[in-house]
Parts: C-alpha cells; sequence; structure tokens
C-alpha cells in the first residue's frame, strides 16, 4: 500500500492512474501537447466540456504539477497552458493507446478530429 | 466524436481510457501479467478488493476481451484467469506509468509488494 496525501493506492500503476482517472484529464493533456492553449480554445476544441468542469480540471492538473500556465502582460490578459516536462511524460506514455484502439477496433469512426 | 455501444467518446484516447477506468481494472491487468491466476489468489493480493467487486471486474475484462478463463476439468473444479493479447498490449502500454510514479514522486513507499 502507497500512502500519499491522505489516501491509499494499491500500488505504482493504481497511483500513476489517480492523475489520469475521470474523463477529462487525459482529453486535455492531449490537446495541450499539441501546444500552449486558451481557456476557450480548449473549451472550443473538447465537445461536451463545460466551462466549470474545463476550469477544476485545469486547477488539479496545474496542483498536480502536469500543466503550468503563461500570464501576458497585455491588456485583455492573455492566459496561456502549457504542459509541463511532467504533464508531457505521463502523456508520452498512454499517448501509444489511440493505436491500440485503432489494432483492436479498426471500424469505430472518429468523426470531427 | 466516437460512438460505441452506446456511449460516446471524445476521441481514441478517451476510447481506450475507457477500459481502464475505474480503480481496479488497471490492477487487475498488472497482476495477471505475471501469469494465469485464481479468483482467490487475485483477491488475496489486492488489499481492499471485495469478492463481489472482484467477480464484476472479472466479468467486465472478460466481455471486453482483455482477459479469458481456462476451467480445468477438475474435482473441485479449478478456474484460471489470463491476458489475452489485447490485454497483454493495453497493460504494456501503460506499465511505464510505474516509472514514471518513482521519477516524480520518489519518496512515495510502496510496502508490501
Amino acid at each position: 500500500m502507497i500512502h500519499y496525501n491522505g489516501k491509499e493506492f494499491i500500488c505504482l500503476l493504481d497511483f500513476a492512474m489517480e492523475f489520469i482517472r475521470g474523463k477529462w484529464k487525459s482529453i486535455l493533456l492531449c490537446h495541450l501537447y499539441e501546444g500552449p492553449k486558451r481557456f476557450l480554445e480548449l473549451q472550443k476544441s473538447i465537445e461536451g466540456l463545460s466551462q466549470k468542469v474545463l476550469n477544476e480540471k485545469l486547477k488539479e492538473l496545474e496542483g498536480e504539477g502536469l500543466i503550468n500556465k503563461i500570464i501576458y502582460a497585455e491588456i485583455p490578459p492573455k492566459v496561456e497552458y502549457f504542459l509541463t516536462d511532467k504533464g508531457k511524460e505521463l502523456y508520452e506514455i498512454i499517448a501509444p493507446l489511440k493505436k491500440w484502439s485503432i489494432k483492436y477496433y479498426p471500424d469505430i469512426d472518429e468523426k470531427g478530429e
């Protein structure tokens, strides 16, 4: 058992999986891997993700050190989110899951991507 | 958007992640990657996993083609679960998450493994 931040994890895999549980965090890492993005860009590019949930998930990812933000000194202020090395490495591990999906489900149709 | 089995997925990554959502499925893949195991072996080796949930998760993994079972014609009957190629390949993709955990959280302590 691993004890971390008041939570218990069965093993190192369980521990790492915690960072990408739920529907949105892996998808956000995927979108930010393409390059820094603004809040509205992320929201527009991810169907079904509300402003409230996006805000929560970005805060979680930032708190976990997977993403960071640049605040440009402009008027109106411009904020961009980008992956840290830790976030990039996490994404690079799970990215091959896309190929796995195609290999085992060749008929699934990814429209609009 | 991907439509599959009455569910909607944002992208191929989201689709694949669905197979390992929740706490137990990735852990079960990890334990079965070591070799075929019986129900009770799995239950004993994974702390906190109830018989009911283990039963559910094994059925889900079997339904998704990630594991299979061998029923030996013995008395009492012996049943062993093992990973299919599809399950093995899925696990091999996520296995490096363990190294990622150690790299970024070198102080976490994995007792009893």
